[in-house]
């Protein structure tokens, strides 16, 4: 738990990626940020959307499994969370990152072309991991798509969506088109080929021809099965990704 | 699409049930809505969630499907496009009953007794309707549980928990405890058993039983298989439901 939470914080703070500070603008020129995390041991899960005043969710998201009664929160309520359980809450320029406010201002302006933005690779954060009791967690945190209607929710903060755990089956975390991962429940269809044997790449593999083929969506996913084994697979142009092994080296990094 | 949007439309017009007019109130006092509708042929869907000012939430979810290139939408920003989108907002007080209000009085005072409610079978609504061509179209709508934290959002208006269609599965729509209905994606679980093959029924029956073993969770679903069986199943004392056969029969209201 605390090195999903550890590794997403830093995604979150770092503004090559849409999630926390710098993401992506809204229509009206603010940044709604929305994350998930969920413990596969237990099938508890916190997820927040829409959140304005927070600068690192995925903290939030975690008060909201640990310390809340229910499971998701969204809006000025899960801000309202969040100061009752002691995270700060921060200025909503806070968030904007001088990049984003000119591409924003581009956008806004009717052509959403990609090329005012980094590319899809720096979209999207997730992690998942295992630690040595068999426990896996998984998180995924995001700014959603530029120029999005304010209080539009992707996939990233839906259980089963943008993130799964089962200690069952195992910890999945995708990136991608959100509407189009909504449709198929991507990380839960994942999770559930682990569960039936599924080899990890394959599972991997296997979520993103469905997402290509039911949902005709581009997007991507970082997978471990219960034993610890990583998959990854994406059918957009590029999708950074990383892997640690059990010993501390780092077995993967693209 | 007409029939799942005019079926949730009555339910939610009628104080006997937590959705729409007369649905619990949350911690402060107001009305917070959400619903879902999803089309089985195309899986599109749209849902909202944590509105306050809009009667028939149901109405705005097919808005959100229909007419918004998002499929999700909250709170206030789910409002400005209802309005944009040409539905009445509503003052937040015209969804309140007078018996939801006592109670809502009573709770608040920290003894949430079911006897202060009816009790959970007039909880979410939802339905499933498969047209002459096999078009599967499955919908939800809630007013959540009681003094609920504002900007709770449960597992009504997610996609693959509360509400999942697909042409190649079924349609489902589930009811019961929120958070344990996520945990398992439970609706997801069922279409999944569906195009699998099983029979309908026990599709039903699996789902409840994955409910209780995996989430520890009361609930109960509907749902119908690609070729209009229909399936009911809970774990809660009990569900209102019903069954309209093809020649305009009712089959089952139980």
């Amino acid at each position: 738990m605390d090195a999903v939470e550890a590794a997403i914080v830093v995604l979150e703070e770092d503004p090559t990626f849409d999630a926390g500070f710098g993401s992506h603008l809204n229509r009206d020129g603010r940044v709604e940020l929305d994350a998930i995390i969920m413990d596969g041991a237990t099938l508890n899960a916190g997820a927040v959307a829409s959140v304005e005043r927070v600068r690192n969710p995925i903290r939030l998201a975690r008060k909201v499994m640990e310390s809340c009664e229910h499971m998701m929160l969204v809006g000025t309520g899960a801000e309202q969370f969040a100061a009752a359980a002691g995270l700060p809450l921060c200025p909503p320029e806070e968030l904007i990152c001088e990049r984003e406010k000119k591409a924003w201002a581009k956008c806004i302006q009717g052509d959403h072309l990609s090329e005012f933005h980094f590319s899809p690779q720096h979209g999207t954060v997730g992690a998942v991991a295992l630690d040595m009791q068999g426990r896996i967690v998984a998180g995924t945190s995001t700014g959603g798509t530029c120029c999005k209607l304010p209080g539009r929710v992707g996939d990233s903060p839906l259980i089963g969506c943008g993130c799964y755990a089962d200690i069952e089956a195992g910890g999945v975390s995708c990136t991608g088109w959100g509407e189009a991962i909504m449709k198929v429940v991507l990380a839960k269809s994942a999770a559930d080929d682990l569960r039936s044997g599924a080899n990890a790449q394959e599972a991997a593999e296997a979520a993103v021809q469905l997402l290509a083929r039911r949902a005709k969506g581009a997007g991507g996913l970082i997978l471990l099965d219960r034993n610890g084994h990583p998959g990854f697979a994406f059918n957009t142009p590029h999708m950074a990704y990383g892997y640690v092994a059990p010993d501390g080296s780092i077995v993967t990094a693209v």
